[in-house]
């Protein structure tokens, strides 16, 4: 029979340090840009994996990082899971109170933390159970004066640890390498478990010529935050084929971004709507090469077609809409057209790549509507629900497990159609559809149909209740500057009109200055049906 | 924690059925050229699962295959493991002896056999111990006399099953899915049992960018057989993939190779040297198109670099020099350039295509001389073990096992060296190097240098004992036609002198028609020695 070799993240790093020894990792920290070969990133992970162990960290204990997307932060990926512990990346955007309650729920044992982020760490220290040793991710110099005990320098745990460190290699696979939590609708923040089996197996899936194609020849910039899903994945399987990679760090803007893509000669990027929304307005103020990309790939939320088209023949950039969520590690779906839709003329491709796309080799798929599975046709709709060796099966600690794991299958809260090509289209979360005289109206659609107007730079469509109609849908929608006296809400009424049935317009639109967002970036339309609340109702 | 779903051979035949049901399998068989969709080929394997249900097979049977490359052996790839059998693949060039053994010593239960393949089978069938039902794949009116019974055609087998047979999901994927017999020096040949884990992994590397990058738009065409460490695992990518696959049937010529990747627009091809060898030629006395090809995956043994060098230059065919073995389900390495490598003049280049390539991720390497393991500086010679969850870890009830894995690692018997790129060169077999006055010789070294002599169209070094030096080479020749009379033995040694050691020059050269060949195409070099034995102490 086969051998009983378990896929590890340890072997993947150790893959980078044998073959790709002098490919780089360019890492932007607050103390500016450097390079590192891996040889380097591999001896240093070392180093810290030694370290942490010195520090009473054992198999299976949570190590905690409160941090950007820089050098260190892929060492402590592969230095964490590479001795048997387990790297849990947490959210700097996330409130006080959640993140104390993360930090207990996860009983983390270690905390990394960025320079500038330690102030919030020291906001929140005196209501942390479990945290035996914080460390801040600088040299000895630049550490913080604080009273917080023990209290070490990155660089200085490194140069005490030892380079020939072992990675652990007799381990089971469905052991526990990372861990992350996701963002509730109400209530705390959720925990996801990932284990060594799943980050590998995920791992390959992005280096699938059909999905990401990710390779050795790539130079990639996750610009999603290292906290997030595990910057999709990216740092590891770049690891694990020797891509150059380049890490944006803290407080980036999209100037920054675009000096990176340009200077670094950047091929695939990743990242959510909004970040490429920023960019493109920058691209579009600026002169800057872009002609190094390959490809930019965009999950989190749909991008609006209009976007996409813009990045595709104004800059000529490959778009690659992508779908995943933190408890799938998250790749689902790729966006790409298949080799016979090639013949499909311009504006059907651009329909079809501003779809989620096909579901990766490894995973299973359905999509359940209120008769049972949907048929696929474009049109019926139904809940999307995943079952494959990269998707959890529970929270961690949290009895909202039975909510969103069932009978198998993780139930996603994504309202899909699937056409009969098989490509998915996201049509809302199930809690944001909008539920009119007994008939559901997609926020997303009309919100995309918004954005594609020259004058709006963001749209947000929530559900408002309706004395008569149960609920309707009310347009939020902020203007670019330079059209902010010149549109109103007539012009845009006018515009969606020809686009929709009537019964699926906003019964009103106001505008705002900006739309408030999650931690992650996406809208947060929680905030915004609670301040429309009762709009409809005194009007 | 992640779902524990587990990786199986019938979920990859599910993805092709749902996702691309329109995409085609092209086959070629003795009743001609036919073409079927997956959904197609999808029903088709299930009816196929279900009758041998039928017929008795239980979960862990085998069910043994002799066959061809076609449509037919493609549903038994997916049937038996879909139904928790095992897929056995025999290898239809082996002699009736080793036949008898191996579906013996594998206990096969269904016999599934190709209609050009059956004589063979009458002449076995009285020392089969463990065969219950005989298969011959076509249909009720091509089935031929016989007194075997049972006795099934194919499609009447078929037209009886159940099409919405579902395929096995809750098994572990360490259960056999596959096995192969490999050849060996001496004695029988030796089992190798395949996971479900396994071939999909397997699979996963395939498609990978940086190695095949197999993908949806290929258009797959393997040569290497069905019945040879599953066509390299191509039908299994294949199918996961949704890649359109042309399989090109029993007693195929250079001219029908040809003509099928003109008119079937092949993208990717696989085979051994020998295929290459044949297709050049023909190549060169016709007017092919040839232009869709965008790799030629070669194994098995090494290519000499002029045939690289034609394949590149004159035909622009990207060559893609790859290295595995049955024991390792087989993919090991890849010669692909490294992305850096591309500012090298062309010679280097070739020079770096010629050798095996890097190790794929996923498995571990390490080269061990007479010292232990070797520097990686291109000299070194050691021999190459491989560890990985798709290398076996025996031999099937085989007392041979011991030789070939110990201490968690597959002794490949294969002599390399590596570069400082991690890139490892084939030297030899450890059995095929001649050690003359206590130094190595390479004798693919010398096959390859004779072989980029225009003249030459076959050429193997072999060890012959000898009575001052232990063994000295000599150098067994086929020319080509048109030089048979032009040519001799001092041509070629001088052609020989300028680069080599004077030592290592072999000491003869002995003229064939013909180089003997192993089942699988490879130079039989241990009927060479037997017939060069007395070669010098006789002169």
């Amino acid at each position: 029979m086969m051998m009983n070799v378990p896929l590890t993240v340890g072997a993947m790093m150790e893959r980078a340090e044998q073959f790709f020894p002098e490919k780089q990792v360019i890492s932007r920290t607050s103390g500016g840009v450097s390079s590192f070969t891996y040889i380097e990133i591999g001896k240093r992970t070392r180093r810290l994996a030694s370290a942490l162990a010195e520090l009473g960290v054992e198999r299976g204990d949570r190590v905690a990082t409160l941090a950007w997307n820089h050098h260190r932060h892929l060492e402590v990926y592969f230095a964490a899971p590479g001795m048997g512990a387990v790297l849990h990346t947490i959210n700097i955007r996330l409130s006080p109170e959640h993140i104390i309650y993360i930090i207990n729920n996860a009983e983390d044992k270690v905390l990394l933390v960025d320079e500038d982020v330690w102030p919030l760490v020291e906001k929140v220290k005196n209501q942390l159970k479990t945290v035996e040793a914080f460390i801040v991710m600088t040299d000895s110099e630049e550490l913080p004066e604080s009273d917080i005990s023990p209290l070490y320098s990155y660089e200085d745990l490194l140069e005490k640890g030892d380079e020939r460190f072992a990675f652990i290699k007799d381990l089971d696979e469905n052991e526990p390498a990372g861990m992350c939590y996701t963002s509730a609708t109400t209530g705390n923040p959720k925990g996801v478990v990932y284990s060594h089996r799943g980050i590998v197996l995920h791992s390959f899936a992005l280096g699938l010529a059909d999905t990401a194609g990710l390779s050795e020849a790539d130079r990639c910039m996750p610009v999603v935050p290292m906290f997030h899903a595990n910057a999709w994945g990216l740092p590891f399987a770049a690891t694990m084929l020797g891509t150059t990679q380049v890490l944006p760090g803290p407080q980036f803007t999209p100037k920054l971004l675009a000096d990176f893509i340009e200077k670094e000669k950047v091929t695939i990027t990743a990242g959510v709507p909004t970040i490429w929304l920023g960019l493109l307005n920058e691209l579009e103020s600026g002169d800057y090469d872009t002609t190094s990309l390959r490809a930019v790939l965009c999950g989190g939320s749909a991008a609006p077609s209009g976007m996409i088209r813009a990045y595709e023949t104004k800059y000529n950039v490959p778009f690659l809409h992508a779908y995943g969520m933190t408890e799938t590690s998250p790749l689902v779906t790729v966006s790409k057209l298949k080799s016979y839709q090639d013949d499909l003329g311009e504006e059907e491709k651009l329909d079809v790549r501003s779809k989620q796309g096909l579901l990766v080799p490894g995973l299973e798929m359905k999509v359940v509507g209120e008769r049972g599975e949907v048929e696929w046709n474009g049109e019926d709709m139904g809940e999307l629900m995943l079952r494959g060796p990269w998707i959890a099966n529970e929270y961690y600690r949290d009895d909202r497990t039975e909510e969103a794991f069932r009978d198998g299958w993780l139930h996603t809260g994504d309202v899909v159609t699937v056409d009969k090509e098989g490509i998915i289209k996201i049509i809302d979360r199930t809690k944001d559809m909008i539920k009119s005289g007994g008939e559901w109206i997609s926020s997303v659609d009309i919100e995309n149909a918004l954005m594609a107007h020259d004058a709006v730079f963001e749209a947000s469509v929530v559900a408002v209740a309706h004395p008569e109609w149960q609920e309707r849908p009310v347009a939020c929608v902020v203007l670019k500057d330079e059209y902010k006296d010149e549109v109103g809400k007539e012009d845009l009424m006018d515009f969606l009109k020809p686009q929709f049935a009537k019964w699926w317009l906003p019964d009103d639109i106001v505008f705002l200055n900006e739309i408030p967002k999650t931690s992650v970036g996406k809208f947060l339309k929680r905030a915004l049906r609670a301040q429309l609340k009762d709009h409809l109702v005194i009007k």
